[in-house]
């Protein structure tokens, strides 16, 4: 997408292919600053401390990771061990172990001496097939979008909400959550989007905003906690959220919140979509709220909040709670797909169940049983 | 309650009776600072400005703030200004309302060189009479907790969730969804409450946690977005929350994001029940969600946000959005009464509807005719 009309993507290969870039997502939306990774370290570090964060672009960034632990150390054990250091640096989205069962296996069987370049282009590979998967989700979302106006029968604005950050800067490019958002803006459609802010870390106050501000998209943001009073009073056409893994149920794992939000579009009649690339989908797992691990992140991100200081025009850190004070942090929750009403994907959009995902997805079948 | 040892209420006869002084609730839980209000002026900015929050405490302040108006013009004129200028604080607890038809009635009936004294002394009564309540509804609500600790036949920790701070800080003592649960750590019983920090403005990150660290009440505070996922995994035993105002039907006004919980709890059986004064009670209204005005506060709660500098040991405004993004910023959410497994009022508990309600306020009926 665009940033003041220049294009970019979230990541991109720099020093001729030998190293790559990031946006740093910590800094905004009050600074702009891109970030070289030349190394298995510093991209193990960024998805961790999430200068990199969402499910499709920590799967980017650990593939082209895993190229620069190659680079350091092309053999056997040291594939071993770039995959070990990715894989421990988010335990929930399920992009980032798929992005590295499809790399690891083609690269193991090639000599050492080729297997930095090949795993970089494949890396590479990876990102332009995210951006095409995250286009056709946009397109089919698009269709939820243009058949809900149809059954309203009026004109006026066509209110969104979505949690957290499932926009182009959670993956490669268009997002996944917000590529029907922009395809319904680019169209003409009058959309507004409520955008929630998603504390703890405020991906949506700081990143949706920013992004959707970006590309001139009306929003407000709110309050994790307003939604359901939103609902309640007709203010909410439709909520769209991304996920972070889908259990073949079609039960959804997404940033922490996103079922309560569910909840209260399921008592109002509001329709609750989640858009998803196929390679979040966990054919392993069939009940979410049972099986899926759910990371619990440092108590400090609920204690603690960084902002902008007006008077310093400097980025601050400030204590929220009593000093001393206990806090728990889970980072994610799973909504049952009973609450879910459909799944847009970039190969059509299913109802939220086993039978609905096979019916896109027949191959999902044999990983399911080879699980 | 206690702090350090020393008992406090949250506002208090200053000057010989001429005046009333307050904990200054915006400065927690960072600062602990008293602040002294001698006009209308300073009680009506203390209201609109959350120094003093919460609806009996609103309603213990306005009634201090009638009578400091009254000291400054004791005329029928002065009697309508103070009033009018009390109800334009904050549109959505019925408490103040309430407190001032408790009073002016009497006082109108007084030559005005009574009028003062007599409003001064009937606030300082209302105060009173709020400890009562508040600590009858702990009695109440300890009630319910022994019977669920019972129903669930184990000694590990009792698991309350709530949400906003309707503790002592929001009454004059004891607090009201606060109270059982100080009753049933005095009783000895393991409780262990999860604190939701409310934003926007954080009351239960700020207040509720300080003053269950106070009294030495285990806790840990959570984000709002996170009390669907506690509930799903067994780990919330009881909800209590308190209300701004619970109408007739039994439909309950609250703190933003009060309904979302109250869905989650609904979805996993988990009780949720609501302590409330009577006070609070509008029996003029029936139907919670259309009628009850939701106060819309600034923007800049939900884009900006206080906390403690630690470098400098110094409270700082930080900006968490970006610069010019718009937001929307409501106060409260109505909960059905259908999703309230009970209220707990200093007459006893009773089902969220009119009969329930009715039960034990028989007199509400003549006030809901009257309306």
């Amino acid at each position: 997408m665009k940033i003041d009309g220049t294009p970019w993507r979230t990541l991109w290969p720099i020093d001729d292919g030998r190293a790559v870039a990031i946006i740093d997502q910590t800094l905004l939306p009050h600074r702009f600053e891109t970030r070289e990774l030349h190394s298995l370290e510093a991209a193990a570090e960024a998805i961790a401390t999430m200068r990199v964060r969402g499910a499709p672009l920590i799967g980017a960034t650990a593939a082209y990771g895993l190229a620069l632990g190659l680079r350091e150390d092309p053999s056997d054990a040291g594939l071993r061990r770039a995959r070990e250091r990715l894989l421990a640096t988010r335990p929930t989205a399920s992009n980032l172990a798929w992005a590295l069962r499809r790399i690891i296996p083609a690269v193991q069987a090639l000599p050492e001496a080729q297997r930095f370049d090949a795993a970089f282009a494949r890396a590479g590979a990876l990102c332009d097939e995210d951006v095409a998967i995250n286009e056709a989700i946009g397109d089919h979302g698009l269709g939820v979008i243009r058949d809900l106006l149809a059954a309203r029968g009026d004109d006026g604005p066509f209110h969104i909400l979505t949690h957290c950050n499932a926009g182009w800067l959670a993956t490669v490019d268009w997002g996944t959550a917000l590529a029907p958002i922009y395809k319904a803006f680019d169209a003409g459609i009058d959309v507004h989007v409520w955008v929630d802010e998603t504390r703890p870390r405020n991906q949506g106050a700081a990143l949706t905003a920013w992004e959707l501000a970006a590309h001139g998209v009306p929003h407000d943001v709110i309050v994790d906690n307003a939604g359901g009073h939103l609902m309640q009073h007709g203010q909410v056409d439709l909520v769209i959220t991304g996920t972070d893994r889908t259990v073949r149920s079609g039960d959804v794992c997404n940033k922490i919140g996103t079922y309560l939000k569910a909840l209260a579009a399921r008592d109002n009649g509001v329709p609750f979509y989640v858009a998803l690339p196929g390679p979040t989908i966990d054919w392993a797992l069939a009940d979410g709220v049972r099986d899926i691990p759910i990371e619990e992140r440092d108590p400090r991100e609920v204690t603690h909040i960084q902002g902008l200081d007006e008077d310093g025009g400097v980025l601050r850190e400030v204590r929220l709670t009593p000093p001393g004070v206990s806090a728990r942090n889970f980072a994610f929750d799973v909504t049952p797909a009973r609450l879910v009403t459909g799944l847009i994907t970039e190969r059509g959009v299913c109802e939220a169940s086993e039978a609905g995902l096979l019916g896109l997805y027949p191959d999902g079948a044999f990983e399911a049983g080879a699980a």
